[in-house]
């Protein structure tokens, strides 16, 4: 299971008054209790900032980089803003993300093979977010084909199922789910990712929700999530679903986590 | 979501105790525990008391029906306790349980045909516990036909993955989980249980490594579990995971319970 920790993103109230009155301590302290958690890849994201976007970045990868080396997701839909990321973050870097709409794509495949990059796949075109399994397998097939054109294997694409609130529609649970599933079957080189967040919007005690979700999904083919790596009881839970899904021989990693 | 409540179980050294000591007042203050957090059925068992079972549990229904009309699950491998529990039980009682070895199964079908209960069904035979998946699914085929034959329709039969403790072998986790799947597809009338404190045998916060299994086992198909109903987290998960699965119209459940 790789895990990209989602919290030093500025769309978070404490993290763009963090960003705007340049309060290092803050941001690196976050970013270390990230990496002692155990992340793979810490998510960076200034986007909050509009047209200060590239501005605010730089400063929070460097202020970032003088406490840890781990690899950056580089969190932006502005191919400068990516790029730029790529520039300072160093090696095995996540692009955050690419789509299937042509301009995106055509802007954001450079990046890639520039870098060298990872990428996280948003099965969507110009007609946007699909509410059909069928459709978006079929979009998730050609972008995955698409990038495999360009020379992006599918061991670099983390394809994502893009989970909505099941608030607003209870169909979007097993919508994504099923999808996982499928895109495990049918794109078993790629990873399988979701950020967490959404699928709990406008419920109580969207923790619940969200570790049910990602307990559910890892049982269904995720092998990536963007998700609070300080949540402690989710981290217990990925641990034990990695036992469970015989990922974790003699349940090593489960028992040290939790004695 | 079928939920059986675990906890009147006489292998459990308080119940025992109560049992043996006649605490009337704690095993009903239990089974109205076990009613509020909203069981869809009682499991009892006396098991522990050998020769004396039939009288234990004969005491241990009367008192359960003082307080409480649920159905109930009658807990024993002896076909004798199973059929005085349904005398006393009244109606809707599980058998828990009947298994494909053939001196079990021709004792228990009358008593099942007798009181048209439903019943648990383990897919094991004369040569005990199987750990091979193809073999486990060959004889819960097999032990669904007979049943069949003998009148007793699939809506009736929960059918068992015999989960067993991963901290003997992380592979017993996707071997359950492979399982629940296959009976979900090729039996898809039948019910689909399992027992919840097995799995957890051996590691530390089993809770934990408990509830991440039961969401993983309803992604994966189930739909009836043995469980501790006064474990509140479990709960939650259990409705949260029928909300992801779209078992639970407009999160409603999910939203009353949370609030």
């Amino acid at each position: 299971m790789i895990i990209i920790g989602e919290l030093l993103n500025s769309t978070r109230e404490k993290i763009r008054k963090a960003l705007a009155e340049k309060d290092a301590a803050f941001l690196q302290d976050l970013a270390i209790k990230q990496q002692d958690a155990g992340v793979s890849y810490i998510d960076v994201n200034a986007g909050a900032f509009a047209e200060r976007e590239l501005d605010v970045l730089e400063w929070l990868i460097k202020v970032v980089r003088e406490v840890t080396d781990l690899p950056l997701s580089i969190d932006s839909p502005k191919p400068e803003a990516l790029a730029l990321g790529c520039r300072l973050a160093g090696d095995d870097v996540i692009l955050n993300s690419i789509t299937a709409e042509q301009n995106n794509f055509r802007s954001i495949v450079p990046i890639i093979r520039e870098f060298n990059t990872k990428v996280i796949a948003l099965p969507m075109d110009h007609t946007g977010l699909s509410e059909d399994e069928g459709k978006i397998f079929s979009i998730a097939n050609s972008l995955i084909e698409s990038l495999g054109k360009e020379g992006v294997s599918p061991d670099r694409i983390f394809i994502d199922p893009l989970i909505r609130p099941i608030a607003t529609n209870t169909v979007y649970g097993p919508l994504a789910l099923n999808l996982i599933r499928r895109f495990a079957s049918s794109f078993p080189e790629t990873r399988r990712i979701c950020g967490l967040s959404n699928v709990s919007f406008g419920l109580p005690k969207r923790k619940t929700v969200n570790q049910t979700f990602l307990i559910m999904a890892m049982a269904s083919g995720l092998d990536a999530a963007i998700m609070d790596p300080l949540d402690e009881a989710l981290m217990s839970q990925v641990k034990a679903a990695q036992a469970l899904l015989d990922l974790d021989p003699y349940c090593m990693n489960y028992i040290n986590a939790m004695r």
